[in-house]
């Protein structure tokens, strides 16, 4: 129905996950491939976590916790609760079988496995069809400089912090040593067209962006690639886009949004609410409900852009 | 009542910690020390596993399984059921809330705090007033060669292949480079009498004793340092101290361990069952009855061996 063509999805966690779900019940698993932000991965009592990859893969893999939008469904907290009689303070939210994971993909880690194979394994053991890959091998954490707190590392400042602290710099340290991996390179070759999440931009789609080489294969050809804003009606859905977006000085719009991805995309998907707005976008831009409250919804927007690629192409 | 004497007890897991307990039950926490073997701590998905100073920790906490003489009683094990859906083998048991104790201790190891340091911090979590020492901070890893399956690490021989492979020779890597640390040097420095617990002497107490100056600081003056038998009318109370024996040559007998700690000890407890062997100890041997399988028992063999040395001295 969608053709056969290969589509590359680049997501964040909890919003770009929902259209990640809705195109994996659309596109059979030859047909999509996720790039998804390592951004946010961290070192933590030990172990090495990747927030995004796993809510990538918890949502695909239908075990995702519904109320979260991130852990496993039903997960209990044994160990995190033990935590605190050390007096520890465990502000990582770390479920008893979401532990699994991670326990599982640092054991791999310290055998010098990739990351991009050791995600394949993790997906597979969860019933995953579709190839999920972390946009580098190497860690590129992101950092985070804030008024109040000084230099955060990703979580720290998201979740340790709840993201209160000011926002003047974001970055990813270390980016420019890495490299693209093969198979992020092999999928982006084998694209028909790209599609960014409604994921944070600055926080979880330019990390992406910037591995070295990305934004010049993305570019390549003349390929749809196109981005759904996570700002309607002058807000984000959840977390910190638009306090971030004003503390680094922009108008909280979908229109700065697109500007932001620039020539990384040729068409843009804004919410219906806003395309009254008056707005003249660089870019050709196609609204629709982009709200995904329910796995309906986040199948029908994930149709509503794959149709819109055909039209463009 | 036992005086005002301070007691350094050595020991390695399960069966030195009943001692342990007995003793923790009648002196006050400045008259006791025990120094614990690390030579079986290892890494395990990441983690920083310290098998004994968990057992010694969770025994003299009163938490500790009292089916297994390891791990938390009434411990749940998700994250372990759950690694199993990775195809892992999850053969080393942890449960949810003990797995809170290795990933607090890995952390710390991390901030490269010393283990003596954080085996205080965990110690005084579970509201154990006692001194709790590892033997040495520097990792020292025990290696079991075999015939069956070449070296192995404590653990693999021990859990992972329920100790059925044949031993040929054990030795604890790098533990010339190690240095004894200043607490146990304090411990032993002021120690009236030192007691070698029913360890297994080759797994368990030679590492310890191995540490260099270790044992010049045990046999330093004359005090009191006894050994109780792990060797019950020709057989070990648990574990594979019997087996190893007969695989090393040795004959299982008491006297082959009073034999072994040699010149380390000069006082041994045999069992009352072996009293009437007619073997000829090269040291001075109490009979008594060293079953401790229940918690009276336990401080009643603790009590004849404080007892003795009182007699000793």
């Amino acid at each position: 129905m969608i053709s056969d063509k290969h589509i590359v999805l680049l997501v964040g966690g909890v919003g770009g996950a929902k259209l990640a779900y809705g195109m994996a019940k659309i596109l059979p698993a030859e047909q999509l491939t996720i790039i998804v932000n390592t951004g946010d991965d961290f070192w933590h009592y030990g172990l090495r976590i990747c927030p995004d990859l796993d809510t990538i893969t918890y949502t695909l893999g239908g075990v995702v916790d519904p109320h979260n939008g991130w852990g496993l469904a039903g997960d209990t907290r044994q160990t995190m609760k033990s935590l605190k009689h050390f007096g520890a303070d465990p502000w990582f939210g770390l479920g008893d079988r979401d532990l699994a994971t991670h326990l599982f993909r640092t054991q791999l880690w310290h055998e010098k496995i990739s990351l991009t194979q050791i995600t394949q394994q993790i997906t597979e053991a969860f019933g995953i069809k579709h190839t999920i890959l972390p946009m580098t091998d190497a860690p590129v954490p992101t950092l985070v400089e804030t008024i109040e707190r000084g230099t955060l590392g990703f979580q720290e400042y998201f979740v340790k912090y709840r993201w209160q602290p000011t926002v003047t710099h974001i970055y990813s340290a270390g980016i420019e040593q890495t490299t693209i991996s093969p198979q992020v390179q092999e999928a982006l070759n084998r694209a028909d067209a790209i599609v960014i999440g409604p994921s944070n931009p600055w926080l979880s789609i330019n990390p992406i962006l910037s591995v070295p080489g990305m934004r010049a294969m993305i570019e390549k050809g003349d390929k749809p690639r196109i981005a759904m804003t996570p700002i309607i009606a002058g807000n984000a859905v959840k977390g910190p886009t638009a306090k971030i977006m004003r503390e680094l000085g922009y108008k909280v719009t979908a229109h700065t949004v697109c500007e932001f991805y620039g020539s990384s995309i040729n068409g843009f998907i804004i919410d219906e609410c806003d395309k009254d707005l008056g707005e003249i976008f660089s870019t050709p831009t196609l609204a629709i409900d982009t709200l995904m409250d329910t796995n309906e919804k986040r199948v029908q927007v994930a149709r509503e852009t794959l149709n819109w690629i055909k039209e463009i192409r």
